[in-house]
């Protein structure tokens, strides 16, 4: 695997390359990742990608983290303003959580990142402008926690059980969408929600790294 | 001046290389940064340091920015809890306020950043265990401000008017110190305060990245 990807960092035929997770258990994913040249890192997780995406005024990111980045664009699509906003992400991931952090404070969001050690976390929710649910808990953000007008995007992908389907189960967020959306101004569904902009984001990141293998500029989020 | 980075680069005698800033505006400063080998960056500053800062559970960063650094060695050498503590740093520098941020993260603090577009900074500030101040306004922090028994670490430097002092100035902090020092639990001096554990920092990271370079575990905050 590792020479296959090196083969990949060296054609310049191949513009992105993404590792479908998880790997087999004899292979060291991070080592596998760690080999992902940065110039082609389609989901943007490597360190250098991270320093830059963190790092305010230096040089941007070849790629952004795809689901943080489709949390943003979603905002930008439906004109909701980030800047001097209370935000609150729940969840502190390095896919989610952390990255998506950095881009709200890039867009002069006030970001308060929550996770399992946090105390008082519906006081907490209670003043975000906009909520970011992305800690992996079924159905946990209640709408009684959130301020009225508020503005959901709910990262979660859950299964809860559920009789009524064939299946045994049903897909739902890390907010209770029924009583979510009732106090929301906004909120995304799960599933159809932040999933599809995930993978829209991950063609933007290939697009853009073709971009920069010609010497273009990025195409922006939002845009 | 790169010829003379590139040469202590591929020295083996020098562990540890940090160019003083500013420089004479003729030389650019990022291009000579970024000429500094990750492996004998002191500052920390470079943008893979960063991102396996702010990256959970990969490498760690070779080095710390010193006055972050410096910010959690104090709270830890006086016993001051973070994990599960609420943390405002007002602030988003690259230098400071963001790499503390995480940092407090990273020790389970639950943290607000809070910069020039945040609203009701004082509420928020109010909110706060653990107050960094990191913002570069002359003592904007009011004692009214804080909860009682809050923790303040004033990382400002500003000069102030001061006609009783020969030079006409005297350095104060980000933070009001005595209205401060009457509310806060705990609280450090402007200058005396942060700035010395800057200086002890750079020397943990020279000697960190000299135990790289033999392979030795790095040594850790607060120890």
């Amino acid at each position: 695997l590792l020479m296959e990807v090196e083969k990949l960092n060296n054609d310049p035929a191949v513009h992105a390359i993404l590792v479908q997770l998880p790997l087999p258990s004899h292979i060291d994913e991070a080592v596998i990742l760690k080999a992902i040249a940065v110039e082609k890192d389609a989901d943007g997780f490597s360190a250098l990608n991270i320093g830059n995406l963190c790092l305010r005024g230096g040089d941007p990111p070849l790629a952004v983290p795809c689901t943080p980045a489709g949390c943003i664009e979603l905002l930008k699509r439906y004109n909701i303003p980030i800047s001097g906003k209370d935000c609150v992400v729940l969840g502190r991931s390095n896919i989610v959580g952390m990255p998506v952090a950095h881009l709200l404070q890039a867009e002069n969001g006030t970001v308060t990142v929550i996770h399992s050690r946090t105390q008082d976390i519906p006081e907490k929710v209670g003043r975000a402008d906009i909520v970011i649910a992305a800690i992996g808990r079924t159905e946990m953000v209640r709408g009684e926690w959130l301020k009225p007008g508020a503005v959901v995007i709910d990262v979660g992908i859950n299964s809860k059980e559920d009789a009524t389907r064939k299946r045994g189960y049903r897909l739902v967020g890390d907010c209770n969408f029924d009583e979510c959306a009732a106090v929301a101004s906004a909120i995304t569904p799960v599933p159809g929600g932040v999933g599809p902009m995930t993978i829209a984001m991950l063609m933007k990141n290939t697009v853009n790294l073709a971009r920069h293998s010609l010497g273009l500029e990025p195409l922006p989020l939002g845009a």
